[in-house]
């Protein structure tokens, strides 16, 4: 296994309808680089797994528990394990970082997009 | 403390001489952007806390024991515990996301860059 990778070698997995992922696996955490599609929801839900983030294009309105806020690139969030979140997208989708400690293991069933042959190209960063 | 914050907001600390962080703190992990200078050497060195990465804006060369790769936007890195590791900027310097499980208490000595009143403004993202 290589510790050094370009996202756009790293397999993406469609973790749900209109949520795609690239992981850097460690042994600890995940790290997660996530396109949400144009007006994708994220419905309520909650994991054991402690979540920090941020967007790196487009915006997104996230809502911890009572709180709620939009943001754009550059807007972070910090979820204490268990505690539920819900993210909307709107016209123009959003690229997010997301990381979890422990790592997710329960995103190992999920199934990947394209194929090692013909793997998708990332949303971002933009093609040079 | 808020959840939900811009990048903006989190107060800005020095890591190293051309090293500055903003974090977004958990329990278990620390997710860090990370302003490194132009022509930044950071030396090797190693931590219990394990260390996944990307590069968002420049250009890094990035070392992990006997692995190392120059490294543009969406460039990642995988560093498991105590593995040593080495960063070198060139003349763009580089913003990257640094996390590590668990959390880096070691940090919390490091000089704040500007002061509340008059934050630093983040390299990254572009003000609109």
């Amino acid at each position: 296994m290589t510790n050094l990778a370009d996202l756009a070698e790293l397999q993406a997995i469609q973790v749900w309808d209109d949520v795609v992922a690239r992981r850097v696996q460690g042994e600890q955490l995940t790290l997660a680089v996530v396109e949400l599609a144009p007006n994708a929801i994220v419905p309520e839900h909650r994991h054991p797994n402690e979540q920090c983030g941020l967007v790196i294009s487009g915006q997104v309105t996230f809502r911890i528990a009572d709180e709620e806020r939009v943001l754009g690139p550059g807007g972070t969030w910090r979820i204490v394990a268990n505690t539920p979140h819900e993210v909307v997208t709107g016209p123009d989708g959003a690229v997010v970082i997301d990381v979890f400690a422990p790592a997710r293991s329960d995103w190992e069933d999920r199934p990947f997009v394209g194929s090692r042959e013909e793997p998708a190209t990332p949303l971002w960063p933009p093609v040079q």
